[in-house]
C-alpha cells in the first residue's frame, strides 16, 4: 500500500522530556491518521501512514529536536497536502516548530521549484560577479504615468529589477493593466538608451481566479518578472504559476501576511524552513524578507540562516536569491556585502530616494558602491 | 482621488505609551503607501492614501488599543488585498495584533460572503431547533469503500454532516474521485433508508488549480457539501468556490496551518477576527476550530468569541455556524450545550469511535444526548 519511501521533517519541541516526547508522539498522530491508533484495524496503517520518531534529542533546558518521517504518499505529491502533513493541525499546538524539513527524491522529483534560480536569472540579466540591484516603485496612489516616470527613472539610474510595491494590485489610482502597460515601457526605453537589461516586475497578487490571468497579461504587457505574496494567494498558487511554462518568468516571493508564521519562538515554521526550503519548493527565484538592521525584527543570524534555506542541497530544486529588503540604505551596503556576498538581490526602496532628490543618481550610487567594493576584494 | 468611505481594523499594540504611539504611526504608513512621506509631493496621498489613527487608548499596562482606518480603494475590493492592507508586512513586525475588523458598506457589497449562512443550511439539512451533528471519516490509509462504508454508518446513525478528514485529499489509498463516490452514494443509500438528509461533505482542499474542479466533480458525484483549508489554499480560493453559482454547496472551513496566526498574544489576529470575521468574509458557512477542554489549547473565553465573530453584524455577510471540534467526546456533551446553546455545529470524531464498537448505536446516543437536552430546556 506504500512504497515504504519516507521524508522527514525536524521539529522543536518545548517541554520537559516527558511532556516533550509525547507531544512527538501525538504528531505522528495528528498528522496523519488523526485518529485513536487502538482503534485502528490495519496494521500497516499503524506501521506505514502513522508518522515514526526517527530521533529524539535534548538540545537545551525544556526544549528538544524530534525527527519525524512520514509516508510520501500521505502528501498526495500535492504542495497543500505536504505543508499540511508538515504542519496543517499542529500550527494550532503550543511548543510545536519545524525547523527543517527533508523531503526525499520521490516526493523533490514531483515539485519542478524555480523556473530560472540563481544562474538563470543571473544569465536573463547578463550580470555576474555582482550582487542584483533591486527597487520597488510606489507610494500607492500615483497614477500608471507617475509610476512608469519612476520605474524609468531607477532603470535610467542602472537598477537591475524594479518592482511595483507589493500592496500596488488593482486600485483605481493604477488599474492594473495600465500601471504594467507604462513600467514595462519605461524600463524598455531606458533599457535602449542605457544599452541596458533591467526587468519590471509585476505585482500579480491579487483574486485567486486572476493571478495567472495577471501573469500572462503582465507577459504581454512587457513585464519580465512577476511579484507574489504566497501567504496572501496560498503557496501552491505560486507553484502554480513558476510550473507554467507559457509564463516563465522569474518570481519574486514577498513576504506580506507571513509573519505570523516567524512570530514565536516556540510556534510557527523556522526562517529556514518558511523563506528558504518552502518558498523554494514553491517556485519562487527569490525571497524576499526584512533584512536585519532595518525597520523589521529579523536578526543577522535570523537572515543568515534564510541564506542557507535558499541554497542547502534538494534534489532538483535550484538554489535561489535571498533579498534582503525593509529599510536598507546606502550607508549599510559596505557592511551588507560582507555579511552577504555576491549571491544576493539588495532591494532598496525608500532609501534610494532618500539620499537626494535625483534619483538616477542614487542609483548609479548604489550600483558604484556594489562594484567598486568587488574590485576591492 | 478616492470617494472618502473608509473602513476600520482596530489592533492591540504592546509596548509604553510612546512607543505603541509610534508603531501606529508606522502601521498607518507601512500598510499603505511603505515611503517616507515627508518624501510624497502629493497632498492628498499623504491624506487620504496614509491610514488614520482614529482612536489610541490604553486598555492595560503596555498594551493599547488603536483604531486605525484606511481608505477603501487601497483595498482594490480584492479579499488578499483587504488582507495585505490590514495585516501584511506588519505581520513582521513584533507587538501588533488585530483584534477587529469593521467594513464599511460598500467594502462589504463588494463581497458576497458564504452562500448559506446558518438558515440557509439549516433549510438544506431541514433540522431546526438544535445543534447540528457533525463528524470526520478517517483515518487516512483506507480505500474508499472502506471510508464509503464507515460515513455509511455514521449517516444511519442519523449525523447529520459527515465530513471527509481534511487530510484525505487524493492520495493513492483513496484516490479524490474514488472516495467521494463511494461516500457520497453510501449516505444517499442511509437517507433513503433512514428517510433521512444527512450530507456527505468532500474535502477540495489540494492543488490551486484542482480546488474548483474538485469542488464540481464532487457536487455531480453527489457531494453536499465541501470542506476547505484556507490557510493552505488561500483565504480567496474559498471566496471564490463559495461565490460560484454553478458549485452553491455549503463550505465547511478547517483550521488546518493557521494556527500560528493565534499563536502568540502579541502578534496575529485574534480568534474573532480570524475565525469568525475573516472565515465568514471569505464566504465559509461554518468555521470549524479546536473546542477548549480538547487536545488543542484553545480557552473556552477564545471559543466564545469565536461564537461572536460568526454573528457580529457585518452588513449582508451572513452570520455562519461556529463548530468545534478536536476531541469533543460525548460527556462533555451537556457542557457543551450550555455554553453553545443551539447555534453551532458540534463536531466529533474520534470521539464517536471511542464509546463502543457500534458506531450507529454511539450516533444514535449522540442525536438522543442533544433531543434530550433540548427538551428539557
Amino acid at each position: 500500500m506504500v512504497t515504504g519511501e519516507r521524508f522527514l521533517v525536524e521539529y522543536l519541541i518545548t517541554g520537559d522530556e516527558h511532556e516533550a516526547y509525547n507531544k512527538v508522539q501525538d504528531i505522528c498522530v495528528e498528522q496523519t491518521v488523526e485518529f485513536p491508533t487502538e482503534l485502528i484495524l490495519d496494521n500497516w496503517i499503524k506501521e506505514d501512514v502513522v508518522g515514526k520518531i526517527e530521533s529524539f534529542e535534548p538540545i537545551q533546558v525544556n526544549l528538544f529536536q524530534a525527527v519525524v518521517s512520514y509516508a510520501v504518499e500521505t502528501t498526495a505529491y500535492e504542495l497543500t497536502q505536504l505543508l499540511n502533513v508538515i504542519y496543517g493541525n499542529i500550527s494550532l499546538k503550543p511548543g510545536i516548530l519545524v525547523n527543517k524539513i527533508d523531503l526525499s527524491p520521490k516526493l523533490l522529483d514531483s515539485f519542478r521549484g524555480p523556473h530560472f534560480g540563481r544562474s538563470g536569472l543571473r544569465s536573463l540579466l547578463g550580470v555576474k560577479g555582482r550582487p542584483l540591484l533591486f527597487t520597488a516603485i510606489k507610494p500607492m496612489g500615483l497614477s500608471a504615468a507617475e509610476l512608469g516616470k519612476l520605474a524609468y527613472r531607477f532603470a535610467r539610474g542602472g537598477i537591475d529589477i524594479i518592482k511595483d510595491d507589493h500592496g500596488l494590485t488593482n486600485q483605481p489610482f493604477a488599474a492594473f493593466a495600465d500601471r504594467v502597460k507604462s513600467c514595462a515601457r519605461a524600463v524598455e526605453k531606458a533599457n535602449q538608451e542605457n544599452g541596458s537589461n533591467s526587468i519590471y516586475v509585476a505585482n500579480i497578487t491579487g483574486p485567486s481566479d486572476e493571478v495567472v490571468a495577471r501573469a500572462r497579461l503582465a507577459k504581454q504587457l512587457g513585464a519580465r518578472g512577476l511579484l507574489l505574496a504566497p501567504a496572501l494567494v496560498g503557496f501552491d498558487t505560486m507553484r502554480l504559476v513558476a510550473e507554467d511554462d507559457t509564463i516563465a518568468l522569474p518570481i519574486f516571493s514577498h513576504p506580506a501576511f507571513m509573519g505570523s508564521y516567524t512570530a514565536s519562538e516556540n510556534n510557527g515554521i523556522s526562517h529556514f524552513a518558511l523563506y528558504g526550503q518552502i518558498t523554494r519548493l514553491a517556485g519562487a527565484d527569490a525571497t524576499i524578507y526584512p533584512n536585519f538592521g532595518g525597520r523589521f525584527s529579523f536578526s543577522q543570524q535570523i537572515c543568515e540562516s534564510i541564506v542557507q534555506g535558499t541554497s542547502v542541497p534538494m534534489g532538483n530544486i535550484k538554489p535561489i536569491f535571498p533579498s534582503p529588503g525593509g529599510g536598507l540604505t546606502l550607508e549599510l551596503i559596505p557592511e551588507l556585502l560582507k555579511v552577504y556576498g555576491q549571491e544576493v538581490i539588495f532591494l532598496m526602496g525608500g532609501g534610494l530616494v532618500k539620499r537626494s532628490p535625483d534619483i538616477e543618481q542614487n542609483c548609479q550610487y548604489f550600483k558604484h558602491l556594489i562594484e567598486s567594493s568587488i574590485e576591492i576584494e
